[in-house]
């Protein structure tokens, strides 16, 4: 885990409404995953048979795209506004979950669809975990 | 309105699960909606009373974080999931109308958050037509 | 093009170091072809012949991060910098033009291309119009 | 150090054209840098001087896009444009650059402008040790 986002948040001038330890590891978890699915999508893109991989790069896509706005938002405390990071927690697991989905699918077949299958199942356990604290 | 959004739309190769021009009038919203937050919070930055702003530059990055992704993830139709671009689409509404909110409470004073304010109430708005054609 | 990026150009409460019709071409064809390469990448996927798109596919990608990054430096203008304006300009440039060239390729085969390589273009002259007029 | 970044490049099926320990160091670094810099802009603009800390935000939410970009960009192996690349890089440098020297100037008053100085000239260095590996 990186220890940046950890002295980031310990150097938050005011209160923060979320436990930092679990808020810091969703977003190191986030990021991670955005990694995995940027690399991922690329990846699949140079395999031969990526026409049966067509489905995979977007779903890649999407979770890069969505898990980076959401380490976003749980980055900024000031003006923090609970119903709007839960919104988008929800979208995030679901983008997290179909990843998950559809990148298992090919783990056997593609050493990279298995990495970042277990990146994204990661990653929807730890937008789950924040949203429990958060109700 | 940009013709390029429309021009893609019809190109796309293969069918396409949600109404064109409802998709094309969406996207076009999400992409001039992210582009007024992320103009007015770096507005807002440079107004001398900057502190009473904080939470409106706060909220108008979020906003610009969502609709940017929002944007992308309905710009792609391989792979069509429903059920991620509904749960999308109301952390984005969400998004708007929470910037709405906050941009309207300064709208009296700065032309930049009444202007912003707008395009966040027709995103908002965009946003739930197309949920409402999606279920 | 947009009006939305000229009134918050227009309500920006400083002076702008930049000229701000070109200021805002720039940015509404930035957004144009950011949509356009999005959009471009996803239609290269759903074709049978993805194959042969794996390298365009890519490009898009990178053309339309880097032009979503640009339009967003460009629309702020508290504590400009224009060294770090010229050399975004000068990378957002030069992924139009790889993906202008890319696009093309394939241009008479997929009409998605060659939509996207038109934006691409104009792209690409919007970002040197406006570095010409910053040395 | 996330061990994702590494393992994804290892499971690129073709061959890449840069040193895998170097390109992962500089992802991670980039990844690292973009969350730091999305952090400092929210606490900055918490500090109740935050009218005197306006151009850190702003360079801040510059580096944090730019970082973000950059990242993405090294992670797509397939059809690579070292050209594009190096582009980018010196733009990221730039940016990293400006935002070192502008946090640096705020460090004695606020840990996070510290945090970030240092996540920020981490960054560049490693931008630079990329670029001197590409010529």
């Amino acid at each position: 885990m990186s220890t940046t986002t950890m002295l980031m948040l310990e150097t938050y001038p005011k209160s923060i409404n979320l436990d930092r330890a679990k808020l810091a590891a969703a977003i190191d978890t986030l990021n991670a995953c955005a990694q995995a699915c940027t690399a991922c999508a690329d990846a699949c893109l140079s395999e031969d048979m990526v026409a049966e991989l067509a489905k995979c790069v977007r779903t890649n896509l999407d979770c890069a795209d969505i898990c980076t706005t959401t380490s976003r938002v749980l980055s900024r405390h000031t003006g923090y506004d609970a119903n709007l990071s839960r919104s988008l927690l929800e979208a995030c697991a679901t983008a997290c979950r179909s990843c998950t989905d559809e990148c298992a699918r090919h783990a056997d077949m593609h050493e990279h669809c298995r990495v970042c299958a277990d990146a994204c199942r990661a990653c929807e356990r730890a937008c789950r975990d924040l949203l429990a604290t958060m109700s």
